[in-house]
């Protein structure tokens, strides 16, 4: 760990299990389970070797907890100035320089900076609403742009995340069950074949509120496979024993 | 219910919840789980009013269970001679001649007898296995049309469904998940919109063996549904209490 100064309005999260603190700001965005459930899910290819992207990385939470899966190089690419800049800082504060390196631009203009093709894994917790959904269009623009389709909608990450990955390299997303149609039409439409889904309930007898789910650059179309359902709170909004253990039990076995 | 002659190495399977009992020969083809879920997940349009039919019927299970829900016309279409004779027999042994009626033909060449257009409700459990699949390849007839995609596969049995169905007509699927990707790419290219979707897991812990499927014709892509999970056997091989409740409970609510 380094010493780290925080800015007004921040605070340090950690994710215990995988001794990781990301700085974070509740006025700006915060990462939450969905991060956190993505980067767990994630299986590293090569054993670890090679390069991870995160796309649309915020304060790099899922880059960060999944480098600790790998020893291979980490890319969190994060469109907003301030939010790469958080991510900056709590690459130095876990001691990750070396691996870890933050790219401040537009995903779908990084082609110079990473080499089409030269992916091993993509992972992206992107903005869960269509622009025509006006939930939450009253926030400030931090949590728009994180929220909202506008700088990216699932057609043009499934490009992008397509053109950056390696044949057979794998495409982690996060997203929500209601729009599952458009997910999968996306990632068919750019040969990222569906090969893993995760579906997280947030209580015993309740729908589906997230979405984990594993691509295939160039795989064929058959052998879907469905995890069992993670259950996030008990019926007394407690964290069941299989979220607990994720948090805070031991670090992650590959 | 009416008197009834068995043939020779039939027997009659029942759903004590929804009080129908079936005509069955384990020598040619029986409906298992599979099929009472699939009943117990649709749900009728029009408080049960209208035209239900269940495309590749067999022995009728799905649906004379359905048929309780309703009390509009069911129509069973059936392939395979021996399999829709049996059917014809389940359905005056239950006393629903009146509503129910087997048609022995190909799905795709029943339009002069079910006008396109005029069907509120389509239920199916198709085949699970693709061609190219080997598995069970050894079997006879009768199990060879109802578990591989030879006389119908889901790009086809997608078209019949739209064919058939009114706009905003449901469509009901089982399938198994691993088949996900050609499911969710032959309903997208016919206009059906998932709507709601329940994967249906084994037991505790494993991964999802089922998956029951509702599209409406002509939806929107938006606000698919994922209901909470079905557990079929706990750890130690009994029912768990959800799917002894539907196998032996009250009928069922709609």
């Amino acid at each position: 760990m380094t010493d780290i100064q925080l800015q007004p309005g921040e605070r340090l999260d950690g994710l215990p299990s995988q001794q990781i603190q990301i700085i974070q700001n509740p006025d700006m965005f915060s990462y939450s389970l969905d991060a956190v459930l993505l980067a767990y899910f994630a299986k590293p290819r090569k054993k670890g070797r090679g390069l991870s992207v995160d796309l649309g990385a915020g304060t790099g939470a899922i880059g960060l907890f999944y480098a600790q899966k790998v020893t291979g190089q980490v890319a969190l690419v994060e469109l907003q100035k301030d939010l790469a800049e958080m991510a900056g800082r709590s690459v130095a504060l876990n001691g990750l320089s070396d691996r870890v390196k933050v790219i401040n631009a537009d995903m779908q203009a990084i082609y110079d900076q990473i080499k089409p093709g030269s992916v091993d894994t993509v992972l992206s917790n992107p903005p869960y609403f269509s622009v025509n959904e006006t939930t939450k269009q009253n926030l400030d623009e931090h949590y728009q742009l994180a929220r909202h389709e506008i700088a990216i909608d699932l057609p043009r990450l499934a490009q992008t995340a397509n053109k950056l990955l390696k044949n057979n390299g794998k495409f982690y997303l996060v997203h929500r069950p209601d729009r599952l149609n458009d997910i999968m039409a996306a990632l068919a439409a750019r040969k990222l074949e569906v090969k893993r889904l995760q579906f997280v309930y947030g209580k015993p007898g309740r729908e589906a509120n997230m979405v984990l789910v594993e691509a295939i650059k160039g795989g064929g179309s058959g052998g879907v496979r469905v995890l069992p359902p993670i259950i996030a709170y008990t019926a007394d909004d407690q964290y069941t024993d299989q979220v607990q253990e994720i948090l805070y039990g031991q670090p992650w076995q590959l």
